[in-house]
């Protein structure tokens, strides 16, 4: 498996962004070990899905480009599967729900994808996706449980190891299970002995009680704030998992908005709530981390800011006149 | 001048964050041309200050260090100063308006600073400090016109233009002017046909003033979301300035807003306000940049985002309990 995530790295790799890796000396004092950022929130389209969009695009046919890709998502793979079709001019489409965010529908569409707004229930969008596929013939790219979106997942961690060299663990974010399956694949095909910790929201912690029984659980109704992991591991992410993880942790939601305010305060990183959880986890304390080398993979950073920039733009919409006034005055 | 930034940079290069150089494609895209991001928002303390605090503590005599050193200051200066001092054990005093936020205040102390309050008229501050170095031997630190704070500040373009090479144009805020002329002395001396171009707020545009009309205007009641640049140039900065400075342009509030948002929502960057005025500047196309490469400090990311994580937190809060009914539920 790890050959994949070494031939998607290289299938990728002039177009993806090799993201930096950030440190922070106040976490290194605080736990008294090396912790090691991989800032996927760098990446194209601000998340690490662009990496596994790319990596499944390029290796479609030349047949199945010229008919085109379909997915359903509200989220970042819509982005990265739009943002990928447009690079490779292929045609894109999109399946969204009707409540999903304006913002995210209009990024989306701003790379150039084809938007087909469904209801709002789960079982909407399977509904529409499939009468386009029939009709069409798109191919329909899964946002996580798919091999080529798994190995490109693992580029990041693949990079990351290359960029720091050993690590003791890696700490990765867990929703549908795919940049955790390919984390995995990455590291032990690089760092046999690294261990791979899994972390996920205690309010959405299907993974953690799949990992636990041994049986694929689902999610029900998930209440996070880490609107990227709400979803559930699938067969594929399943195998992977149940063979390459060492283990899974919980964070609650207080945990993953205080690691979410020391990244933004602290490491001055815009990073989503499902991208601080790895931070969660190692903050946890679950997992004995001193004086060990940490990785942790912050899987993106798409937060939706327009109330932050409207309350200060009414701010500075207060202040302005002051300023004229203060100007006539001289 | 350029060998006393080249001895800064070998003086305080163990004690500072190189901080990585970022870039956007979106943005190139936009302006067709390549902008190189110093990102000073990374830097210990979270602005490029500590730059220049290390140089000149560096400096001082056994004898100073041992008596300590003050300042007055409620910003990035306080924080700079109390951590140098701290990292070379030398007792530090910040004087404080007695109005200073709360957060910088605690952030000051937090360093090991000793925190002295005064009233919140200018004059105050001055005032304040004046017995105490008469009475404790204290070496008072500026916050911009002191060419060892000079010197230390353009270590940032220095490493900079090291690591990208050649620029056509930098872009710089100001205020005190202590970045802009530690960055006109560094570019200058590196790149003698690179243009160096002060971008300052329209609100606070005494630097502005002073530049086109060649004597020093004060700056009288700024009006400005750029905290940082507020004050103005001092006796040293003013000749600096008026000798390697190619020009300066001012921005609108909505100007800077609009910048900070890009690089919060696109680039993932917690940028301040002055240090989002730069490239603001670039926005506002007073420079024909196109196909020019372009170099743009990022002076510091320190923002307060007390109301921003309450509300999250508020949030959350309402999510949970919703959370533990569907648990109840399973």
């Amino acid at each position: 498996m790890f050959e994949k995530v070494e031939a998607a790295y290289r299938r990728i790799k002039n177009y993806v962004n090799h993201t930096p890796t950030m440190t922070s000396s106040t976490l290194d004092q605080l736990l008294d070990c090396k912790c090691f950022f991989k800032c996927e929130n760098f990446q194209k389209i601000g998340a690490f899905k662009f990496r596994g969009a790319m990596n499944t695009l390029l290796q479609l046919s030349q047949e199945e480009r010229r008919k085109g890709v379909i997915t359903h998502s509200s989220g970042n793979h819509a982005q990265a599967l739009a943002l990928a079709a447009k690079v490779l001019g292929v045609h894109a489409v999109i399946v969204m729900p009707e409540n999903a965010p304006k913002v995210k529908m209009a990024a989306t569409k701003g790379y150039g994808a084809q938007i087909v707004v469904c209801g709002s229930k789960p079982s909407d969008r399977e509904e529409a996706v499939k009468p386009l596929i029939a009709k069409h013939g798109y191919t329909f790219v899964h946002p996580s449980d798919d091999l080529r979106i798994i190995h490109g997942a693992g580029t990041a961690a693949y990079e990351l190891i290359t960029d720091v060299g050993s690590l003791d663990y890696i700490f990765v974010p867990v929703g549908g299970g795919g940049l955790l399956s390919g984390t995995a694949i990455a590291t032990k095909g690089l760092l046999p002995n690294c261990k791979v910790i899994a972390v996920e929201p205690a309010n959405a912690d299907d993974a953690y009680r799949t990992f636990k029984t041994g049986k694929l659980q689902p999610s029900i109704n998930p209440q996070t704030i880490a609107d990227g992991l709400r979803t559930q591991l699938g067969p594929n992410t399943f195998q992977i998992v149940m063979k390459l993880v060492d283990d899974i942790i919980t964070v609650t939601e207080e945990q993953i908005v205080d690691a979410m305010q020391f990244l933004w305060e602290r490491m001055k990183l815009v990073v989503e709530p499902s991208g601080a959880v790895s931070l969660a986890g190692v903050l946890s304390k679950k997992v004995s981390v001193a004086g060990k080398k940490v990785g942790i993979v912050i899987s993106g950073g798409n937060v939706d800011l327009t109330s932050f920039f409207t309350t200060l733009r009414t701010k500075v919409a207060a202040v302005t006149p002051n300023s004229k006034t203060e100007k006539e005055r001289e």
